[in-house]
């Protein structure tokens, strides 16, 4: 068994033979490392991103059967029309991750007064309302397919930022759209666990490292004397899966994760 | 009268002798008992709304002299438009306080399968985003206006709900829109204080009360024994105005509000 | 004056000609700005030391008629017997501080490591034991005394700190101590808010200053720019007042407070 | 494999060939839980506990080789002792579990009048005082050994309850327990986390079930149709590992447990 695979022989803590994980936001950090964690523990998994077409995503593809899908998270017909082709390719998704963080240059780090209204609302409909609409649909899908055999009917993880803990300043419209994700999942959560639908809200509170060409780990500062100052995405793709098989009775709704070295 | 005494002669703080406020939002409950308290306590109000012609407003125009402007507050154009029309007319504004919630017929105590995608965007226009525009509008000509006396250059209110503290069942946009509002006001608290400006969010947990056509109180249950068990706009203005005189020494940034009688 | 004004000629906000305040706790700063804004204000009032000695108390005895009590406020029977004799000298309080956060030099800014057991059980009594027998006392007297004409019974107000907001480093027992505050006020409040018992919070986030030797404010930086960079304890005071103040229909449980330019 | 192992064949996360954990309480749910677990996934395990002699506890010595301690976890000196005798017998602990909430029939649900004064204190001393303790023996051994392979010194958990979120009515003395351990526990995050010290905070919120002696679990309401809505302590230890395990890259310091019939 892979060292990923971090469960029994069974492999799927005893949900239905097949779980569907969609993805939404097609990044190479915490969206890869989740399509290439559940693949490798049983599960059919589809990313869905504006395009799709990147080389991380097509290589996906190939080395773990990842079905890719093209669509405009925030256009509501669009979403509509993602579950659907899901739930046809590979059956109604049991877990569904909403990745995409709607940080945009054009708004990040930018004072108050000089914030483009334009692209703060672009901003909020890229992530607040995106996250709507996919947890609309999700949870549309999970109530109609019925639960699994301990219970739950799937997982709908929301990947947020530090921004949804506090409003830093020069980060008006970033801190709008995280914490509007937050009371989503807060409400979603208190309306949907009591159906059996495991709602979680995951502030990411650090920067996410990577792995470089050269086959070492990006790190916060060059010269620093370590090198895991920065979150692994394939360590956050983890705590995704063990969240998706919390049993019910034990479920968490949100997970804070931040580097060791990080202030806050 | 000694130093200790908050509330001097001239009625003003310190503050330049002509404060001006603007109030967003032209409802018959927190914006008209604010205009009617800012008013008598020698501050200039200007009073901002879709349709500035409810009778409400117009005989505050009459016994109070205040202004009224139509504007749609989720609209980057109209409301740059207000703050210059408030500006030329009574001066730029040293009090503003934003009263708009947003809340919908149509998505409030929805859930979250039910809610119409469209009035969830819309919620998040009318409440957040136009929070944002008039608090960028208000940062900009305070910053422009230069200090009072005191040091400080005015004050910006956010008018919040319960829905900013707890994301409720069946409330999804509504927490999204009142979370938002939260993390807006959070990070131009942190960025704004230290120019002199003091942005505050007030969240009313609660329902409000009103004075009734028969002279009593509105409560919360007919036939309880007590009719003071829902919020009373009067005072909440009277809240607005003393946080509006603070000293930047010695600032809140958050004051929720609730009734006695309310379960939180 | 108009119903609106909220500090008409009875100068007592329609609570029963005399409201006492004890305050508990006798440093330089809040408490005695409290003592005498409070006095100032028609209201008699009540310190309790541990040494009432201080020429700063002793000054306020003469100058404003405040009582002086001598009372460890971390033994369950002198803070009884405190209540007791408050109540046969003045009456039963109306209005209570509790002014202590049992900061020690052997503690504070100490590592997890270093820390002196004894005394961190030390500060866990003065700071959060001793301000559950003075709500404890509070509550029973107000309970006993029946409410005022506006409904309410009295006001019990805990002055807190940064560490209740946020476990600092190094400031392990402090955040303990500050923490246990903050639940035992929560829990306080939920509790006596309906019996009409206003019971606040206020952690004070920030340095406070006060008038020095030569009349100047003592500031934080030496050679700033500004003087008004520390809390003022008048102001402090100010707000706790309108705490007190405001009508039951309309409460806040917490504020906290803190300067224009400090860092959150 | 058996199903509560949940790693690779190395079963130990790349830690020091032989992790040692301490667990503080030993009642027979979440510890008992723990020592199971953790035993069998190859971790050497200590239980102090006031009385060791209790049946559940014994078991455990017989099946799972734990060894126990007697030790009042509210005594410096008794504490110290504790740490000096595992570390002799099993070495120095890289895990350890503070699971004493201090919960008394005499305070648990009293009103803030009816609670006795002496009951509170003791309520603080064995749980947040008793918390400190056993944080600061653990962070001392961690500190003094170095850290293992992954560049972590180890793992310290607080279990805590609903009244570190939230501070019930009738709940004050409880409420400031849990509180003060929750703000222990944020401090020393912030100040270890850069040491290479897990330091995490588990507030479970909601009643924790067990198996009964005919085979069935416990649960919340006889002749609910669902036999899960009370915690799992065998989940929760299942979390406690997971956390242990994450890389020092990525850590969470707070995860709330509920189940998912739970309002909050």
């Amino acid at each position: 068994m892979s060292r990923t695979s971090y469960e029994g022989s069974d492999g799927n803590g005893g949900r239905p033979l097949r779980d569907v994980a969609l993805i939404v936001g097609g990044g190479p950090g915490v969206s890869s490392s989740c399509a290439r964690l559940f693949a490798e523990n049983g599960i059919r998994v589809a990313v869905a991103a504006r395009n799709p077409d990147k080389p991380v995503l097509r290589e996906l593809e190939k080395s773990h059967d990842v079905r890719l899908f093209a669509c405009d998270a925030s256009d509501p017909d669009a979403v509509e029309q993602l579950f659907r082709s899901v739930g046809n390719d590979l059956g109604a998704p049991t877990l569904v991750v909403h990745n995409i963080d709607g940080r945009m240059a054009e708004i990040f780090r930018k004072g108050i007064t000089e914030a483009d209204p334009a692209r703060v609302l672009e901003t909020l409909r890229n992530s607040a309302f995106s996250a709507f609409l996919v947890g609309q649909q999700a949870a549309r899908r999970m109530l109609e397919t019925g639960p699994g055999p301990d219970g739950a009917r799937g997982t709908i993880i929301f990947t947020n930022a530090s921004a949804a803990l506090k409003g830093f300043p020069k980060s008006g419209a970033f801190a709008m759209a995280c914490h509007a994700k937050t009371g989503l999942a807060q409400s979603m959560a208190r309306e949907l666990m009591p159906e059996g639908i495991h709602v979680v809200n995951v502030p990411i509170d650090g920067a996410i490292g990577w792995t470089q060409a050269d086959g070492t780990r990006a790190h916060w500062l060059a010269g620093q004397a370590v090198d895991d100052n920065m979150l692994d995405p394939d360590r956050i793709a983890e705590t995704y899966l063990q969240l998706h098989r919390q049993h019910r009775s034990t479920w968490a709704f949100e997970v804070v994760l931040r580097p060791w070295t990080e202030k806050w």
